[in-house]
């Protein structure tokens, strides 16, 4: 079983999702590999809401197709996040702040910190993140769904 | 001090550069912030190389501009490597193969794999490295210079 970060359990409201199942504990082993994009499906959370996903040793990138007006409901995890958006713009809501990523912007996100977002656009959105998102790469992400 | 990798030392010739410093030993602390790549100045390298670093806690982003022709000598690191082709096209000689990636295609390099690059077009470069990479923060990179 995993455990809940104490910041994220001491914020989790009903409205909070802190997530369990977010860092793996399997052993990933790192491998040379050459992958185009456009060769990994895409996986269909919600009508509004896609994601392909590049999975290393320690890193993972997340290709997030997001459409027009969809919310990604406040949530936390351990993972570091960076997030480079490569087409539209995110509205996030973060640390009391609304902040407005746009194309060719980076949002650093640390470890633990509950994030809310909206598209503002139709958004094309490159997420970093160490270590990998057990919970994306095993379907545990109910709070997308 | 920081140690050769055993891999790397093995390998090491003349023409391949086991690369010292390539792991901080500091602790970063992550700290939310909202950067657009046009607010960070192009740290010019070399006539035919120039790079953009965003830095987090455990993660590193690098823009990396490459003019064609510009090649990368062959090191290794013990950082993973992430690279995503924005735009252009990098040609690799990694584990005894030849890899051409070109834009929206990512290659996964594991930690200590020793490799050489070229543009074979002016190159958009993306590389997502953990943890980030102490020498190109403190400019300990002369194979790149």
């Amino acid at each position: 079983m995993k455990k809940k970060s104490p910041r994220s359990a001491r914020r989790s409201t009903v409205s909070k999702v802190a997530l369990k199942g977010t860092v793996s504990k399997a052993r990933r082993k790192g491998e040379l590999r050459h992958v185009p994009w456009d060769s990994i499906p895409l996986e269909t959370l919600n009508p509004q809401l896609g994601r392909k996903l590049i999975v290393g040793k320690d890193l993972m990138l997340a290709r997030v197709f997001l459409k027009q007006g969809c919310i990604v409901p406040e949530h936390s995890h351990p993972n570091e996040q960076l997030t480079y958006i490569l087409g539209g713009a995110l509205k996030f809501w973060i640390a009391g702040k609304e902040i407005v990523v746009h194309a060719g912007e980076v949002l650093t996100i640390p470890p633990n910190m509950p994030h809310k977002a909206e598209a503002v656009e139709d958004t094309d959105d490159l997420d970093v993140f160490t270590p990998p998102r057990a919970d994306w790469m095993t379907g545990r992400d109910k709070y997308l769904r």
